[in-house]
């Protein structure tokens, strides 16, 4: 997409040379012509010393509007905030729309909150706060409360002059809500369906009643789900008496599913796959934890080996196929364990086929062992003239499979029950787990027909 | 949420009833007030009896409206197609949105596509041809062409009064794209826009001129992630000379990120986790081919050290850190292999810093395997009294840590360099590569040092 970013990128040089010359009318004029998302792509691409000038050169609300669009993107937030002056964060804060503003605070210590929150006035404050206290990754937290919100009984003219006036402030204005008198959530209506009609009928009798919405301590990954089935742009959010509290809108379900998404695959892999810079140092302190730790849990698969090294050093033979039983168990865990993990993401009912689910997995492990075990027996008989051997290896690769893909999903399984993020069982684990159940299968297996298969 | 499933569970219910006692007119009304989404949640519980009955219940234009929201969801769809009369599917198809109506056609074989383009309208065949050649993937591939467009010199008015007639086929009326005469796209105009500003306006004076579009041509993860960072409901497509052909929308967006997002979990773990049934012999013929190649593969690991099978009987302490070596290699291998594909999807200018992430992923390898070998060292030292044996455990550790997590990435990069899609690269391809290197490491270290360990 080459096309697309030259002329971006020769803008952005124009702008630099703005401001080294200080034309502030220009840079503002040339700047503010710019998508906000390449605003923000500019401004964090510029130094201390030009941000300073930045802050000097911008509103408050063009700065939020900036933030806005990028608030997601950056890890520097606080850093940022930390440059400008306290009143400017605080203007700022109020101009964005609340989800987002929050979304920041949430990176700052409980002092700079308070500190900035003080510098505002008492109604943004109201806001915030009712946000901020919702717990990380429901509807709550991701909620904003800049929405239209509408009475049924009034015409779809006045309806539209609200929009008019709102249209500044609202995060969407593409769904109108209604209210009864108490704020309970009665309908909704596009404004697709608003322009369709005569502007003389009734909200009443256009509105859409049966309007879908969730709970205010739903998951985030239920309320993306639910906005991805139904095609919305919007969903709006009640408490449990169906007060509307707030919407939640199609751009952060994308952003949410990403999030999901990534954290899904660094479980698998078991390392954050969003190391932020590349350099060596900080990737492998962020990945040695995790390799230190299965270290120590290979030393007991270790251990558990020098346990039968008498048995080695008789038939040297079964050293050969340590690595491919423990290699092959370790894939068919990760195979089972990422079924699992993607199964609890997308069946919402939580438990309900627990042991249908275990049973399915058991079989599915059965069935691959006793094929990739009749392989490898052929295979082994074959190459090593022995036969015996081969059974016991197949044998083993037959139980270490079966107990590895019935880990792959058990654990996430068990996770998910005790409330923690089944994402969390990491492929790495598994693997590591199922090398030290593979060796004993192996080991015992071998002991059991030792005298057979030794010439 | 089940306090938002439950009414429908109730309604399914009735309408069941509604069909069994074939009550056409109470059951067309309570269905069709139904979201679109739970409808076509309905219709997929039905056996083939009933969804006959649909069919005589229901217009092509309701069923359209209603495969509009189902179709990424279900496998089935070439078996509903194939029970309704052929005219009805072709009527169906008709109404449906386009991009929606091609991504059906596609699963089904030449000839059915053929015989449903023969009983079309003209107008409605080369709608769907001219979508139909796009490569998979591609920006061409997921467009629609129900967009709304409008020349420059025309008042607002005009255009609302435009949008009025659009609103009921255009898949959205909430962005208004501007063409020239020739249909070069030289502007966008929000609907909020337009509803902000005074009627009597020139579209020409309120347009954005700086509209971001994406070519035909562009990659699907491309066009998403412009639609994430700009914060857009819709992105225009166009030809390599600007004219407008189509829209990209954003609920098509979130299903290619959920789809890439699968693929690239799946890549990771070997194994397609949307499996579709739960049935166990399904899972495993899915599973199996991976498993039996890495078996093969796994077999050159075995049969190597089978090389070494006298070393082995000579020292079988050695046997006993095969799996250690192997596993934790294979760990560090799958970190970095997780970290590549994902920096992959992440920067799109393909190669420009090819050099620099391998280096990058060298020294990272160079330290992790540093600090986990100097572990081992310590750890097999104090167990095994022998600081030797230590050495040669911790320095395999080493060099097979930092050869696994070259392979981890370097493969991904080769791939995508090559034009393959990085994320094949899986998990388990790694770790049982990555078995042989640390194999045949461990060994040629442990023969080279033999004489200091061996007491």
């Amino acid at each position: 997409m080459s096309e697309h970013i030259d002329p971006i990128e020769e803008q952005y040089k124009l702008l630099h040379q703005r401001l080294k010359n200080e034309q502030l009318q220009e840079f503002r004029n040339e700047l503010l012509d710019l998508h906000l998302y390449e605003q923000g792509l500019f401004y964090v691409s510029l130094d201390e010393e030009e941000r300073q000038q930045i802050y000097t050169y911008l509103s408050p609300k063009e700065m939020g509007d900036i933030f806005d669009v990028l608030e997601e993107e950056t890890e520097e937030m606080p850093e940022y905030l930390e440059e400008m002056r306290p009143q400017y964060v605080s203007d700022m804060l109020s101009e964005m729309y609340t989800d987002n503003a929050v979304d920041i605070l949430k990176q700052l210590d409980k002092t700079e909150i308070a500190k900035y929150l003080s510098l505002m006035n008492h109604e943004d404050v109201k806001e915030i706060k009712a946000l901020l206290h919702y717990e990380d990754e429901t509807a709550g937290a991701i909620m904003t409360t800049e929405y239209v919100s509408i009475v049924a009984n009034q015409t779809i003219r006045s309806a539209m002059y609200l929009l008019k006036t709102e249209a500044l402030v609202a995060e969407t204005i593409y769904y109108v809500f209604v209210v009864d008198d108490f704020n309970h959530l009665v309908g909704v209506i596009s404004l697709r369906d608003l322009i369709v009609h005569d502007e003389d009928e009734l909200i009443f009798d256009v509105m859409n009643e049966r309007v879908i919405s969730v709970k205010v301590g739903d998951e985030q990954s239920d309320v993306a789900r639910m906005i991805k089935d139904y095609d919305f742009l919007a969903i709006p959010v009640t408490d449990y008496d169906d007060h509307l509290l707030g919407i939640v809108t199609v751009d952060d379900i994308i952003d949410v599913i990403d999030e999901e998404a990534t954290s899904d695959y660094s479980g698998l892999a078991g390392v954050d796959v969003d190391e932020a810079s590349e350099h060596p140092i900080k990737a492998a302190s962020k990945r040695l934890p995790w390799l230190i730790t299965l270290l120590f849990l290979g030393m007991s698969t270790a251990t558990l080996i020098g346990q039968y090294e008498a048995l080695v050093s008789e038939a040297s033979v079964l050293a050969v196929f340590i690595s491919l039983i423990t290699g092959t168990a370790g894939n068919a865990g990760t195979q089972s364990l990422a079924v699992a993990v993607r199964r609890l993401a997308v069946q919402n009912e939580k438990g309900n086929n627990f042991f249908r689910m275990i049973l399915s997995e058991l079989l599915t492990g059965l069935v691959t062992g006793a094929i990739t075990g009749l392989t490898i027996f052929i295979i082994v008989g074959i190459w090593k003239h022995n036969f015996m051997l081969g059974f016991v290896i197949g044998m083993a690769m037959l139980c270490a499979i079966t107990v590895a893909n019935l880990a792959g999903s058990l654990i996430p399984m068990l996770m998910d029950k005790l409330g923690f993020d089944p994402a969390v069982a990491s492929g790495p684990f598994i693997t590591t787990l199922s090398d030290l159940t593979s060796v004993l299968i192996y080991f015992n297996i071998a002991s059991l027909f030792m005298r057979y298969f030794i010439s």
